[in-house]
């Protein structure tokens, strides 16, 4: 049981002892209902064929709601990402989950990240802009600059989020590349 | 001594302390050589006339050099942000250090900022652009705010640098408020 504890991330020898013992000494109910959630989601939780992220049913809720725009669709790396989004924005449209990005050394190409039902998808001509949330790390910018392709080669017009100083820092301790990007790409002031 | 190290940002009792016996027992010498630099920069140490950075000259060296583009002005909160700036991007125009930010409760008006030097600097029309570059807080905001009206009733086109993910940065890890304005602010990808 500690050994099976360990592959919780975060959760070394030391924690999976401590939680072993507490389940056992002061709450078998609810280890017994632990067990019981993990079996039923592992059985039950898989992709929606939609936009790949974790759904019980075929369709997850956002791809099924009629209430969405389905001219905007958003592409992101991972299921936390999309919540992100979700929780912090009032977007009103689709989104796309790679489930990852592009990493070739990793053996991670675009049929790992279904992009071929991405595009697929872009050339319905439903979706009139494709927006890439794609992490502003290496390989997140590699993959935005393959979906953008992607989208542009189906008449869809991609867009990127933007980047910069995030809100309430200081540019003093920003690092140079954030404020080299930052300056690079300032914007002129709407009346 | 030890009260009068204290002045030091970040120095408390105990370092105050640990830093006196240093210097009484090990460094002699640096001490009194630090003792001579700081009297020295004390007196001298003033601020440019044109761009109010610290400066020991009337002109500080970059107000005073001819192959700066004296068409674009960047404004920052403080003497950190302008290093800040010119360590990590290649900008070769000049500076306007605000010393600080509007902020009425603690009495910082447009008078503390020396703002009636910049809009006298504005109306020259020499300056092109004005590159806002005060932090994204609430305060520095406002001041944004402040300085494009002022540049605009003088003909100069205000812009402000770009606000978003920092780079490297990942998604799921940023705040709310710089997420919805990332989004917000997206931009089509060019060709």
């Amino acid at each position: 049981m500690i050994e099976a504890l360990r592959c919780l991330p975060g959760v070394g020898q030391k924690s999976a002892q401590r939680m072993a013992y507490h389940l056992l000494e002061r709450d078998r109910d609810g280890a017994r209902r632990l067990g019981e959630r993990l079996a039923e989601a592992m059985e039950k939780v898989g992709h929606c064929t939609r936009c790949r992220d974790f759904s019980q049913a075929e369709l997850c809720a956002i791809c099924a709601s009629p209430t969405r725009d389905a001219a905007l669709l958003c592409a992101v790396e991972s299921p936390a990402d999309r919540l992100a989004i979700e929780q912090a924005t009032g977007y009103r449209g689709l989104y796309f989950v790679l489930q990852g990005r592009l990493s070739p050394l990793d053996g991670i190409g675009p049929r790992e990240l279904g992009l071929e039902r991405l595009a697929a998808r872009l050339a319905e001509g439903t979706v009139r802009e494709l927006i890439i949330a794609t992490n502003p790390t290496v390989e997140g910018e590699a993959t935005a600059h393959y979906l953008a392709q992607l989208a542009r080669q189906r008449k869809v017009q991609p867009s990127r989020i933007a980047h910069g100083v995030p809100l309430g820092g200081e540019l003093e301790y920003i690092d140079r590349g954030t404020l080299s990007h930052a300056f690079g790409s300032r914007s002129e002031v709407p009346n």
